[in-house]
């Protein structure tokens, strides 16, 4: 966190100049007197205020030509210092949280919400006290990135260095990860490292830290819970059930999407109930066979980026078509419309492709159902002109499994086959 | 149909020889004696077999060359000709009834599941003998397209009729339209026609007429009862609500998505209830205020089909939106992660883009939910570098307002202003 995070301009300057800096306690004298922590600022500033959080949690906006007097009563540095070293009791359970960024990889500073993303096993157990009762957690830093940002040489990363872990003494692997596309490289983690040994859980938060309703501490008791008492392989993505605090739900990493902007309870599972449910201290199994379909690991740590997802709509330019053939790609991902359609419009093009060896798997951007292509006439054009349709993988899932696939493969008909088993869990019944 | 439809080399001159045609009722001996009525093909057909539709209502392949003899009971022929004239009664609403294609629209020919696209009144009403007793309906074919088909030139013409019939004595207009695309249609509607002074229903069905469960039937009724007994302005799309028949769901045209792609209840209004939902005699209304911002009826039937939608992903190559961009695309849609975001590596092309004067609009690939760029520093780049967040609007919706909101505006600045304008529902508290 910088110290003077969103500030600028006047406002910058009036920190400097009474020395104070976010994260501080102060009193702020103006015609009333404001007590409370320095914030940073995140909405688009003027460099006319400060931001104040008042006691009863409230934040507040003061303008600095009318502020008479600042009192420093703590500083921010001081604070940190004062954060307790965990104690770890012998005979728990060990965890490995490894942190690629995102609001839950944070530091949780419940004071100021500001967030730094450096997290070590003292300041998360500081944070969610409970966690030290459950198991000793060793924490990693892998990177710190907003989640939009991950990109597929961030999975390659994370998987490469959770493979040095399947012969540890470590019960499980937690990933702290932005929540935007945690579904994406909970996919690519599925493939990578089928069969791995123990369970891969990835946890974010949907709100920040320094809101009331976050949902960070909660999600990671949930996924501590669900590693120490379950000893289930598999990659899951655990996320509040709904609004309530009550319910974790633990998804398959394969069958998830993030449904709703900013809902709690944002991840669901497509089709299907969470893999499983922990409500309170209960843990409900809902999973009806093995996550994995081979349960030796074997992991295949390649993919070929050059995949494109391309969402079929009225008006669609098949020339786009063109230019991703032309571009070099190696796979299409259709997002068709309904049972797995696309218009005659595009035919040409698709044949084209077909010929040039580009692989192509037929979605739905319905999202939830199967694509069936012999039910109309439509659809068994397309099965003539070589799209595969992908049964009921949902399309983000069908994509990365693509990327893996071909890099992987050494030819179209093994990346066919490899797209049409049901590896880890991404197909099902 | 066609009399041989799907039949080819050795079946097609099987059936020839035989004088018999798809929709005949025969006898087929062979070693058992068949009953039942030719079939058309619709798999991937070989040419050994011909299907019958037992009585049994199962359908059968005979090898051709075990077949004995051919006995014809019933043309198809005479049960076409057998049809009733339907009767109108005085006094009953009119109802204007428009097909475009897809299962609906199809003849429903019960006994051979045949799809046939011509839909007259009088086909209409004697396979769905209760829309009589509720409207005089008079029918009128558009075209006949699967709707994976149905193009923005569709859009055009069906805008085009309907607004013919503004000042008629209809009470409302039905559009039978095949569902893949039928949210898109429904979308263009709204806008171009905003403030059309009666209720425009688009009708469509999940399982085809052959099928015991083919939920034609009791859309068009619910349509119809809708339409008689509500006169509420707007575009609406009525479908089952879930599996269950007894229940109508009438969705906001604008706030709703094919979210399956087979169930009946496939479509739902996204983040809300249902406009209205018809249950058995009773019509619940769920909206809260008019369809349309302006209650006065002005058509603006333009568009432009350079917008492209462009969904995010980790592994999205910046160079594509680069094509886009020299494409001459005047418009891309986002479909962003969470809240709206999109890669970092994304920025250079989205600021290129907005000097050459593209409209960039921000939508989420949650689907549900608002997107909110100032919560987190990457929306705030993003705003910066010109992108228009678009509150709660579909992804789907979004690209077809941008399509019209471009076809109808002078500039840039026209296009931010109508986008960000709720003109049919199409953004919501």
């Amino acid at each position: 966190m910088s110290e003077y995070r969103g500030y600028e301009g006047n406002s910058l300057e009036f920190l400097k100049k009474n020395q104070i800096i976010v994260g501080d306690s102060v009193n702020i004298l103006t015609d009333i007197t404001y007590s409370g922590i320095i914030m940073p600022r995140y909405e688009h500033s003027d460099d006319k205020h400060i931001v104040l959080k008042l006691k009863s949690g409230y934040n507040i906006g003061l303008e600095i030509s009318k502020i008479n007097k600042v009192e420093k009563i703590q500083t921010s540095k001081k604070n940190t210092e004062t954060e307790s070293k965990v104690e770890k009791i012998t005979g728990l359970p060990k965890i490995l949280l490894l942190s690629t960024g995102g609001t839950i990889a944070s530091k949780i500073d419940y004071r100021t919400g500001a967030v730094t993303p450096v997290l070590t096993a003292e300041e998360l157990n500081s944070s969610v006290p409970e966690l030290a009762k459950l198991a000793n957690i060793d924490a990693e830093v892998l990177f710190s990135e907003y989640s939009e940002n991950i990109m597929p040489e961030h999975w390659l990363k994370i998987a490469e260095k959770i493979k040095e872990f399947s012969k540890s003494d470590y019960t499980g692997i937690i990933i702290a990860h932005g929540t935007d596309t945690m579904h994406y490289t909970s996919s690519f983690l599925s493939f990578a490292l089928a069969g791995f040994p123990i369970p891969i859980v990835l946890v974010g938060s949907q709100r920040s830290s320094d809101r009331a309703s976050s949902d960070a501490a909660l999600n990671l008791i949930g996924a501590t819970k669900f590693i120490t008492e379950n000893n289930t392989k598999g990659v899951y993505i655990v996320m509040h059930q709904d609004e309530n605090d009550n319910t974790i739900a633990c998804h398959f990493g394969t069958r998830v999407r993030k449904n709703h902007t900013s809902k709690r309870g944002a991840f669901q599972t497509i089709g299907d109930n969470p893999a499983f449910i922990i409500a309170e201290n209960q843990i409900q199994k809902n999973m009806s066979k093995d996550y994995f379909e081979k349960n030796e690991f074997q992991p295949k740590i390649n993919l070929e980026t050059k995949v494109a997802l391309v969402k079929y709509h009225p008006g669609f330019d098949p020339n786009m078509l063109n230019q991703i053939i032309e571009m070099g790609y190696k796979g299409i991902i259709f997002e068709g419309t309904g049972l797995g359609h696309i218009g005659k419009v595009m035919y040409e093009n698709v044949k084209k492709a077909n010929e040039k060896g580009v692989f192509l798997g037929m979605t739905s951007q319905c999202i939830d159902g199967r694509v069936r292509m012999t039910v109309y006439e439509s659809g068994r054009d397309l099965l003539d002109l070589g799209i595969i349709p992908l049964q009921n993988m949902i399309p983000e899932v069908a994509l990365v499994k693509t990327m893996w696939a071909i890099g992987n493969s050494k030819n179209n008909e093994d990346v066919k086959k490899i797209m049409l088993q049901n590896i880890a869990s991404e197909l099902s019944n």
